[in-house]
C-alpha cells in the first residue's frame, strides 16, 4: 500500500487547508506537525508518550543514523519502526540538510557530497542515489530527495547553482527509487530568492513527486522573508499534493505557514527550547528558571491538557529545572510538544468549520514571538540587499 | 492514622520474615524495596511509572531538599507528597548522611553539624530538632532521626564516640516531634565493629522508636561484614517493628538482607548504575555500552516483564546509550527498578509459601555479584585489622 493525500476543506479567506494523509502505517490528519525523532527516539519521549500527546507521525535523521547504528544495524533488527517501536507513520530526511549544516563538508559535486563525521571526523560520501538506497532500507512511509542547502549568507548566484544541483539531484533519487511503498517528496530550495523559489517549484512540480518539500528556510532569516518565500512557493505546487515546510515549528511560526497553504512541519525548535526551560504558553514562551516561577502553585499553563500540565506545578519544574534533573526535560517537551500538537489541531477545526482568520488573528493577537537569536548583522545584510531601510 | 507493622509470615530456616506496612498514604507489603528521589524526583522516571513497577514506597533527602527549592517552598506547595506528585507512602531521611558524605563538614558538636553546601558553598546548622522539624513540615510517613555517620575508615573509638552521639540526638529527636501521624525511626550506628552495633541496637530500642534503621555499612566493607554486622544488629532489634537497611540495593545483597531479617531497603545503586549502563539480569549485571549487544534482537532479559524489555531490545538499548539520549537513562532505570521490586515480591511470596531457602540458593548461585569497586587498601587494611589473612 502507498500514500495518499486528500484535501478535506479548505479556508475561502487564507491557503489554509485541511486534508487526510493515508500511509501503509496510518492516516495523519493535517495540517501536522512531525517530532523530531532524530536518532531513531524523540529526544526523553517513550512511542506511548509521543502517540498519547496526539502526535501522528515522527521525522528520522538518515545522516544520524547512517552515523549510528548504522543502516546495516537497524536493517537487520528489521526496520526502523520496529527498531525504535514506532509503529505509526515515519518520515526520514535524505541527509541532506545535515551534510550541510552539522558535518565538515571536504567537497561537494554532482556526483555527491563527501564530508567528515561530526561524531568522529571520519570520511563518507552521499549520493542522490545512497540516500534513497539508505531510506528504502529504513523503511519511513515518506522519504525526501537528497537535496544542497547552501546557508544563508551565501549570495543569488551560488544559491542558484546549488538549486540547479538539487534538481539534477531530485531527478536521479526518482530514476533509482525501488519501493512504491514509501512516498517520495521533492525538496524546494532557492534561498531567500523569490525567482528561484518559483523556478524550483516549477521544475520539481514537472518531474512529478508525491508531496513537495520547501527547505532552506527559517535559517536566520526575518519572519517576513521565510512567510514570503512560503507564499511565493506554494502558489507554484499542485493542489492535490502534501506540502510540507521543513524545519519550522515556533507556534507563530506554524500559523504562519498553515495560513499560506502548509501541509506538514517539522522541527526540533520545541523539543529542543523544551530542553532549555523555554515553555510555551498562549501569551509566548516563558523561561521556566526564572525566580517568578519558585513558588507557583499552578501549571505553567491553566488550560493545558498536556501531561505536565495536569499533574505539576510550575514550581515543581522550576525546581528540577533548577536541579536540572532529568525529568524536568521529558515534562517540558511533552509540554511543549502537546501545546504544538493542539495548536494543529485547533486549526484544522478551525479550517474545516471556516473559522480559521479569527482564530488566527486572536493567537497571533496574544503570542508574543520570540527571536530566535538571528544574527543582527545577517538581518541589517539582508535588508540592505533588498533595498529595505536597515 | 499514624502507621503500623505486622508480620506475616517467618522462614523457619533464616531470619526471613513477610509484612505489611500500613501507613497514612496505603500499604507497603514488606520486604520491600524503596527507590531514591533525592531531589523530589526518581531520577528521569514519572510517578505513574515508579508505581506501575510496582514500588509502594520512595524516599526524599531532607538535605536535598533544605537546599534546593527549600523546605519552605514545599510547604508553601503543600508537603512532598503534593509537590512532587506522589501520593503513596513517602520516606525522609535525616539529611545526617549527606550532611557526613557529600556537605564539607565545619564543625560537629553534641548542639549539631555546621556543614556547607555542595552546592554553592554555603553555611547552614543542623540540629536533632531541626531534622525533625523539616521533616515534620515535608510530611512523609516515615521520617529518621539524625544521626552521625562516620567514614569507614574510623578507627573504634572514633566510631564509639560517634554512635554516642548519634544516641544522644535520637532522644532529642523524640523529645522534639509534635506530630503523631508520621513513623519516627531510630538509626543503629557503630560501624563495622559488632559490639558497638549490639549496644546501638539495644540503646535505641529502650527508647521505642517506630522502626529501626541499620545506617553507616555498605559504604566499602567486604560484603560478608555488611552481612555479619546486619545479622549483630537484627539480632538485638524488637520482632514487632519494621527493619531498614540504609543504603543497600544490589540484588545479591537483598537477598542476604531479607535473608538476615530486613524488611526495608533504600539505595541509590540500582538507578544510579542503571544511568551508567549497569543492567541487572539473573545472571549479574551487563554493561549495554557493550559491542555485544550492538545488534541483539532480544530484550536485556528474556523473561522481564518491565516496560523496556517488553518493548525494545537490547540493540536499540546499546545505540540509545552509546548516542547518549535521554531516553536511554530512563529505560534503563525501568529496568533496574523493575528488576528489584519483582525480586521483593518474589522473596516475599517464597517466605510466605516457606520456600524461601531454595530460593535464595538459586539465585545467589545463578547471579554474579558486581565489586563496588572496594578500594584494595581498605580492604586489605579491614582484613588485617580483624586478623584475617590480608
Amino acid at each position: 500500500m502507498s500514500t495518499s493525500f486528500e484535501v478535506k476543506g479548505t479556508c475561502p479567506h487564507t491557503a489554509a487547508r485541511a486534508g487526510v494523509l493515508t500511509t501503509p502505517h496510518g492516516e495523519v490528519p493535517t495540517p501536522t506537525f512531525v517530532p523530531v525523532g532524530t536518532q531513531a527516539t524523540v529526544k526523553s519521549l517513550s512511542p506511548e508518550e509521543i502517540s498519547a500527546l496526539g502526535t501522528r507521525m515522527v521525522l528520522g535523521n538518515t545522516y544520524h543514523l547512517y552515523l549510528r547504528p548504522g543502516i546495516e544495524v537497524i536493517e537487520r533488527l528489521g526496520g526502523l519502526h520496529r527498531f525504535m517501536g514506532w509503529h505509526r507513520p515515519l518520515i526520514t530526511d535524505s541527509g541532506g540538510y545535515q551534510v550541510f549544516s552539522l558535518a565538515r563538508l571536504r567537497r561537494v559535486s554532482d556526483e555527491g557530497v563527501l564530508f567528515r563525521s561530526h561524531i568522529d571526523g571520519s570520511e563518507h560520501f552521499f549520493t542522490p542515489e545512497l540516500a534513497i538506497q539508505f531510506q528504502e532500507t529504513l523503511g519511513a512511509d515518506i522519504i525526501m530527495a537528497l537535496d544542497e542547502c547552501p546557508p544563508y549568507s551565501d549570495d543569488r548566484e551560488a544559491v542558484k547553482q546549488a538549486t540547479q544541483r538539487t534538481h539534477r539531484w531530485a531527478e536521479r533519487c526518482l530514476r533509482s527509487r525501488k519501493r512504491q511503498d514509501q512516498a517520495l517528496y521533492g525538496i524546494v530550495q532557492g534561498g531567500v530568492f523569490g525567482e528561484l523559489r518559483r523556478d524550483s517549484a516549477n521544475f520539481l512540480t514537472s518531474l512529478g513527486f508525491e508531496g513537495y518539500a520547501i527547505g532552506g528556510l527559517s535559517l536566520g532569516e526575518p519572519k517576513e522573508v521565510t512567510a514570503e518565500m512560503v507564499a511565493e512557493t506554494v502558489a507554484r505546487l499542485p493542489q492535490d499534493k502534501p506540502r510540507y515546510l521543513m524545519g519550522v515549528g515556533s507556534p507563530d511560526d506554524l500559523v504562519e505557514g498553515v495560513s499560506r497553504g502548509i501541509d506538514i512541519f517539522d522541527s526540533a525548535l520545541p523539543t529542543r527550547i523544551a530542553r532549555n526551560g523555554g515553555l510555551f504558553t498562549t501569551g509566548g514562551r516563558c523561561i521556566i528558571r526564572n525566580a517568578q516561577f519558585r513558588d507557583r502553585d499552578r501549571p505553567i499553563e491553566e488550560e493545558c491538557d498536556c501531561y505536565t500540565c495536569r499533574h505539576f506545578s510550575a514550581a515543581y519544574l522550576h525546581h528540577l529545572f533548577r536541579c536540572e534533573e532529568l525529568l524536568a526535560y521529558r515534562l517540558a517537551t511533552l509540554h511543549n510538544l502537546r501545546f504544538v500538537v493542539r495548536l494543529m489541531e485547533q486549526m484544522r477545526e478551525h479550517i474545516l468549520s471556516d473559522t480559521f482568520p479569527s482564530f488566527k488573528h486572536s493567537f497571533l493577537s496574544s503570542y508574543q514571538p520570540t527571536d530566535e537569536g538571528i544574527r543582527f548583522d545577517q538581518r541589517q545584510k539582508w535588508l540592505k540587499a533588498r533595498g529595505y531601510d536597515a
